[in-house]
């Protein structure tokens, strides 16, 4: 992906081919929405378009939050006049064909190959009926063909899941792979004075409670313990917050005496006091 | 992907933590069958393990071919008992948690992250409810966050779906992303002698034709015809199908002089008559 391919806004056209399922139209449209897409043509579809009950509300049901998909799809009568407008053709099989296309997995479709197209050109994806899949009718209508890296050992993907991988790849290409949000940072990262500060503090509680036995081994010991804090990047906060932990354990709930002892310590050693 | 973590074998744990519906379960199944996971494990699901009728059977009618994972989920209590034997754990949300855990992408978890752990270490997803998602206590068990990138304007991927980008994302990553077939060679590429006669040919049948008008566009004529044909690589078989093609239009139906005339030339032409 180029800096270019990113701004690719043009989202393909998904084409269910004979479709037997009206449900599946509505997971399809559902899968569709998650991914930014929302051009859904229905060829000859099994139970009708707009279906009857009660696969209007299967449909609907399964469409979840996408349902305006399902009142913009459109219907044609053969997969010829389905894609009549769109520039490049992709037929999703699940084997060879023999027709010599070429044969590419969702990712090197929906980035590379999508890529490589004018910015202006419309594409189009043909899936076929649920139990056969695309006729080979359909398939040489299709500038190339899409296939699935899956487990040989059951490689049968539902309808709506072979979408949801296009448009999953198309959308990852168009507009990056990017986590929708990130982690907020209710506290800022702690500075390395404080990290140490509470290693210092530690490894002098341990050492009064005669933790680090036989001596010889104290450097590789402290080495060790500084190790499994450091990897939790800890915040401001985390320092705090271990620190309590550690005068609650050497305190114990009934010493009031050490306590204000621990407590003296404890403020002599914070960064503000050294 | 380094050549070593292409053969990571040890496939993830799907853990769907109290799934609402038993067919969400038989989708699960489905679709982690089509990326070779088959660890399943249940924790607490609404409608039980196994379910009962009709639930049972619409878990086994959405998990096709993958049924036998239905028979193998272990049923857990709680989130813990789920994870106890595992090394690494990741939390999907749709949401950002406030729990300053790492947050990735189905593919930067199941790729970089997945491939830095030591190669028999066992990883879990866990997977919420749902309609509400994993509740924080849940999330706090995980050492990451799983979400993904998705058109915020329609965010909610349904269970199953959000599994099945998950195991797709480990199976690019652990098998590869290869297509599971290329195209069958039906006949060998033409070599470069057979285009280039038949070009040739066509030519001096289009020049007899008075088809290359004016005649010093000829050359630029003559190069974008060329670079049509050139483009659709064409087989042994391909080069002799377009010559009948060629030799069909200059015949027509009703010319037998002229066609013995034309096999002749046709006949001197091929490469073997050279």
């Amino acid at each position: 992906m180029t800096q270019a391919d990113a701004t690719r806004a043009l989202a393909p056209a998904v084409i269910l081919v004979r479709p037997q399922l009206a449900v599946n139209i509505g997971t399809t449209a559902r899968a569709m929405a998650n991914f930014g897409l929302s051009d859904l043509r229905l060829v000859a579809p099994r139970e009708g378009w707009p279906p009857v009950e009660p696969h209007k509300g299967a449909a609907e049901a399964a469409a979840s939050g996408a349902i305006g998909l399902l009142g913009t799809a459109r219907v044609f009568d053969t997969t010829q006049a389905a894609i009549a407008d769109l520039h490049r053709v992709y037929a999703t099989t699940a084997r060879e064909r023999g027709q010599g296309k070429p044969i590419m997995t969702p990712s090197a479709a929906m980035s590379d190959d999508v890529s490589a197209l004018a910015p202006d050109a419309k594409v189009g994806i043909l899936f076929g009926p649920e139990r056969t899949g695309l006729d080979n009718d359909d398939v040489v209508l299709a500038d190339a063909v899409i296939t699935f890296p899956v487990d040989q050992a059951y490689g049968s993907l539902n309808l709506a899941q072979a979408v949801l991988l296009v448009a999953y790849e198309w959308f990852k290409a168009a507009r990056g792979d990017h986590a929708p949000f990130g982690p907020v940072e209710h506290s800022k990262p702690a500075v390395k004075n404080d990290v140490m500060s509470l290693f210092d503090f530690l490894e002098e509680e341990l050492t009064k409670a005669g933790y680090f036995r036989p001596e010889e081994k104290m450097p590789i010991m402290r080495r060790n313990l500084r190790n499994i804090l450091q990897r939790s990047v800890l915040s401001e906060q985390d320092v705090r917050t271990l620190r309590g932990v550690i005068v609650r354990l050497i305190e114990g709930p009934r010493l009031p005496g050490r306590r204000r002892e621990l407590r003296r310590n404890l403020e002599n050693r914070s960064p503000a006091g050294d």
